[in-house]
């Protein structure tokens, strides 16, 4: 499959002026895809892009699988047209797709990660939060931040001072046994497997300031297509250790993560 | 010329990773260049791009002119590749150029605007602020609050409540004689027209709080393609009238603008 291109003048490559979406394909089909499409439908309301139809949106995974695992990449733009940041009178959007096998990292499932703190601090833009658009920098910098192999993901702190995300992941912690994600509503990303696990009752939304981020019972990195990883380790942004955790004997959430996904559970 | 192309995983569509330029080209050659390949520059610095050679942006305007004013337009991608967010080994950046016809408006350089306040409020990211980067949708989304062809610009506070610039401009105003022009060390572009008037010493930046905006003794936006308009009428983001000024019979701002970039200062 010829790799699709976009012209000069998409509003996409000129303004970030569109969505995307990440969706695990297993065996050709997509996993999540409610919440996937749901996540879209609620960016283009935002922008006001009109939405592809389901038919639309579906023949990204028509093909023969080419992997027993796939990531599919959908990117929605405005397209082209309209004069500067003024819409065209008649927004035409294009639809792009691509997929690429994918395997899985079982030794973070099992093992744990490493995580840092990023120095970035997230802006506050009610208007773009949450949605996976295509005004990226912010997570682009952040990833600038470290080279270290080892160090799994950074963490995201907004102006606030609260703990958001991970740079492509969401954050989830453990405190008296019950679990939470911080909200998503001044900056960050509603990650699908996020939305999969507020809607099955297993995470609720809350605060982290960062400070209190060391002292968490437990810290998880998750997403749609990576799983869940348990977080072994926090490094301060200057590379300095923070925290540690054992890896847990009994791992509820990365269990039921892992139970939506397809994915195995693994214990030690 | 074709206009150029963008693959799939060029990272400027992917994630706005990268920056662009507008330059007036008069006859073909580009007015005010220094400040563009200053500030481009500055974004490279900030984004950690590397920046193309002057001899290759220079052949942006190597071609014979197709008219007397025109626009060129330069994007500045990071190139394809890296996983996710993280960058790849070898940067390789993507350049790319279009040049179209321009005819400016005198109407409003002679009759002044009117434009409105949009209520979209833009967030603080001081490490992206400055920078003409590809991440616009504050822009676009503020752009699309209105639709009545007379406003000819929306001007856009900050999350502190202070007056930034308009969507595609930046806003000078004056007070007991002096010319200001607000900070754009949170959030905004630092236009190049700004720039080269406030070396020319001009202008100084000061803060102006959105309530005091109608008190102003005169108000201008203005950029390096379009030059400065002034501003007549002054809406709230609901379309209530704020504001009025006359059109002054003398207007140093207009003129040294103007004459910075090649176009006839108008007076009534």
């Amino acid at each position: 499959m010829p790799m699709p291109q976009v012209p000069f003048d998409d509003r996409g490559l000129a303004y970030g002026d569109g969505l995307f979406e990440t969706v695990l394909l297993r065996d050709g089909q997509p996993v999540l895809w409610e919440y996937h499409h749901a996540r879209l439908a609620k960016g283009c309301q935002r922008l006001n892009i009109p939405l592809p139809s389901a038919w639309q949106l579906s023949q990204a995974w028509q093909s023969p699988p080419e992997a027993a695992l796939e990531v599919l990449k959908l990117i929605l733009t405005r397209g082209s047209g309209g004069r500067g940041y003024a819409l065209p009178d008649q927004v035409a959007p294009r639809l792009l797709a691509r997929r690429t096998p994918f395997t899985a990292n079982q030794s973070r499932w099992q093992h744990g990660v490493c995580v840092r703190l990023c120095h970035l601090r997230l802006g506050h833009q009610p208007l773009l939060a949450g949605i996976k658009h295509l005004n990226r920098l912010e997570n682009v910098l952040a990833r600038q931040e470290w080279h270290e192999p080892h160090v799994a993901e950074g963490l995201l702190v907004d102006q606030a001072g609260n703990v958001v995300e991970a740079t492509s992941m969401n954050l989830f912690w453990s405190s008296r046994g019950h679990l939470y994600t911080p909200r998503v509503d001044q900056c960050g990303v509603a990650g699908t497997l996020r939305a999969a696990l507020l809607d099955a009752g297993m995470i609720h939304e809350a605060p982290l300031a960062v400070d209190d981020l060391p002292s968490v019972e437990r810290l998880w990195v998750g997403n749609s297509v990576q799983g869940v990883w348990p977080v072994r380790e926090l490094r301060e942004a200057h590379g300095c250790e923070l925290a540690t955790w054992p890896r847990f004997a009994v791992d509820p959430l990365q269990t039921e993560a892992h139970r939506l996904l397809g994915y195995p559970s693994v214990f030690p």
